[in-house]
């Protein structure tokens, strides 16, 4: 049996030494079927990836600094399992280092914004799969090319800490050019107590990518676990000041989670709403998903997607997939 | 001494918690120093990689799901120890997630085809260096741009199973979209008992790739250890359909390996002939190469082939290459 | 907690084992904040990296071959952490394997040139942060495009060995073609006894490069600790031919690291003269910086640097820039 080995010196002579200071590699790959019937066009039957999950790998570790500090850095790469991920592995997903301690967490480096948190966080299928919100509101076509940060950014100097049952989070993003990025600021306050979660985030940019003026997006999430029903209600504004007249996106997400048999269902409905100048068109999204757990770490799962639309918005299509999710 | 270490709480836990889970780091460097005479133009000597095995990293893991089942994953790229691999890492070397059990394996993502078996395992120099018979029937040249899915496939949803000393694969992968790819479907059965080995395979792809037609290949190849010496056989006929005349393609390979003192010996000869319509030409491989062992992660290893063709099939040349193979 | 494990029979089953054989991921985040106020156009904010030190990872290890001989190789590349590594994952500052032995090391792949040693271990800052002379040195603006290997070769060659307080260094790089790269030859010796530590080297590169025509290199350091204070010096002159007269950059750098405090100091003057023909030009640079250790591992850096240039050589400014190091 061919193994390769990682060195552990440290681990080898103590246990407490790895309580210390610890790297771990960790991944997941999501991958399976899906058949998308498009309203226009031929169906196409496809190999699809992060049906649940974002395949991907990464190395994350911390180290205690002693006096209640401690040291953390993590870089993560997506997967693509399909296609062997020809682009190459970087580490876009995230690429960060901390310093955290009794005054919270200081984060510098390529990572998710503050208004992400919402999305994910308030989507029964979180930000992926046929089922997710974010592939008609996170797409630069329903925007008319409204945010460049509406998932990441570069550059990022981020502020993370707790209070009881509070949290906050904040960043700021240099914006390093005249033309390469935006200067970002966002910022999310949450509250999770018992069934209870609340998260409201809002993020303005300053600047001018491709014709994307000072973009802004505010967002709110709430959730309340009631046991056999997790329902879920998330609500996204989103602007972009345009020469040929503003666009302003709205989305709402109603959803929920339920424990059904031994694994979870999801659902969810999406309307979304964009006006550019008087021009409003709308899109809405139906989406039921299952997954069944094989492990704690394997699961099957499926979902189905509808989504209808006015004409010229969102493609309106019917996908179904089904795969195994697997991570390490 | 600057160590880094993985995170191993599990391991530390518990022996059996290991046993039921693991990652594995794997890797192989090969690189030498090549010398090619070609008949036509100056002879260049270079730094060479992959004399005997294919240089590349991944990492695998296996789960223990219970019942007599398990998921695994592989992942795995290629590297250029030459040049520091400066396309980048990717894992299109296979990418794959598998659901083990009783019934065979299933087996989702970018993956060998069934064919690419017969061509490794009886050919002594498997798929890599001059010696190998891939670098002339492999190449779209020799085959006029015959199979886009001569080693591997994006998409593959394969089964593999074993059934006594038979083994069989079977991958099918969609064409996904009228222009991207071939529908592909694959094949393979083996025996393998005592000291005699069977494979036959065979692929057909439907679809239109720059002029390439549904391309088909059939393989067949046998080896039968008698300790001493090895001898080994491989067929391969390839066919494409074309406006201007079909494209059929065979080749040949008789080989062996022999332990010769602490190492392996390996030669070979291959025959290629390809018409297109009433146009035959034929090439010539003729190949020796062997393995001197320092560890049994580690070698030395040395190979030597010429190639003779007629004119304006394959380049004529004299190769000569010596190096070293690590793996990890 | 997910924690993912790296397989490690061998480590468990033997501390021994462990001895034998390891493999090792390393790596490495440095990362801050720099502004940047040059003597024509904005100022500019940013993040920056590598203030201190390369961001990077990378995988290590040796193979105890018995009778006093190991194999080893290394493989490891850069990180953008304020981007998250875009161009994506490569291994070239350095894919090497190497076989170890009484005769020294023989080490072939991707590697640092010979000449890189001295330029780095002269150097209060190594060859990173605003307060590096490889900022004004190293770039083909400063050298006319003078060398194609300053840092780093492709098809690396080398020899290294160690004898009591010497220990050389020699690197041959084939050409490989007529037009992709030169032939290169390097070497480098060094004295290390005490306080004291001497490295001088060479190199030539012979064949044409975008008009550069046989480069060649030597330089020499010189670094003596007191304790309380460690000066260095280091001298580079360099050449290139061209049709329209030859080029010639010398470099000269006085400096010094001093314990202050928990941390370390650096500073360091920089002189760059350039003649192209009959005209010359010159920079100079001057830095401060100051390393606060958090732990051996992490650590809070600060650089400042001035440039000063003759009209038309090197981009007068001055720059600020204060950080994170992790090391994993």
């Amino acid at each position: 049996m061919k193994k390769t080995l990682i060195a552990l010196a440290a681990v080898a002579a103590s246990g407490a030494a790895m309580a210390q200071s610890s790297v771990t590699l960790f991944g997941n790959i999501d991958v399976g079927i899906r058949h998308v019937n498009p309203e226009v066009g031929d169906a196409i039957t496809s190999m699809s990836k992060n049906l649940i999950s974002s395949s991907a790998i990464g190395f994350r570790g911390v180290e205690d600094l002693g006096g209640g500090m401690s040291a953390a850095f993590h870089i993560e790469g997506d997967l693509d399992p399909d296609t062997g991920t020809p682009g190459g592995l970087n580490f876009q997903r995230r690429s960060t280092v901390s310093l955290i301690g009794g005054f919270g967490e200081l984060r510098l480096g390529r990572d998710y914004v503050p208004t992400f948190t919402v999305h994910t966080k308030y989507d029964p299928f979180g930000t992926n799969g046929l089922g997710s919100s974010i592939n008609q509101f996170g797409t630069a076509a329903a925007f008319g090319g409204l945010s460049t940060s509406a998932v990441r950014s570069n550059n990022g100097i981020g502020y993370l800490a707790k209070f009881g049952s509070f949290d906050v989070a904040y960043m700021y993003a240099p914006r390093e050019s005249a033309t390469n990025s935006n200067d970002y600021h966002g910022i999310r306050a949450g509250y999770n107590a018992g069934p209870l979660s609340v998260d409201v985030a809002t993020a303005s940019e300053v600047g001018v990518n491709a014709g994307a003026h000072n973009p802004k997006r505010t967002n709110v999430g709430v959730a309340y676990d009631l046991g056999f029903i997790k329902p879920m209600f998330q609500y996204t504004t989103s602007k972009l000041e345009q020469a040929t007249g503003d666009t302003k996106v709205t989305n709402l997400l109603l959803g929920l989670t339920a424990p059904v048999g031994p694994g979870l269902l999801r659902a969810s409905y999406v309307k979304i709403d964009r006006e550019i100048g008087a021009a409003e068109v709308d899109a809405k999204q139906i989406a039921i998903g299952y997954t069944y757990p094989l492990s704690k770490r394997t699961s099957f799962n499926a979902n189905v997607a509808r989504v209808s639309s006015d004409a010229g918005f969102i493609a309106e299509q019917t996908g179904y997939e089904i795969g195994i999710r697997h991570t390490f």
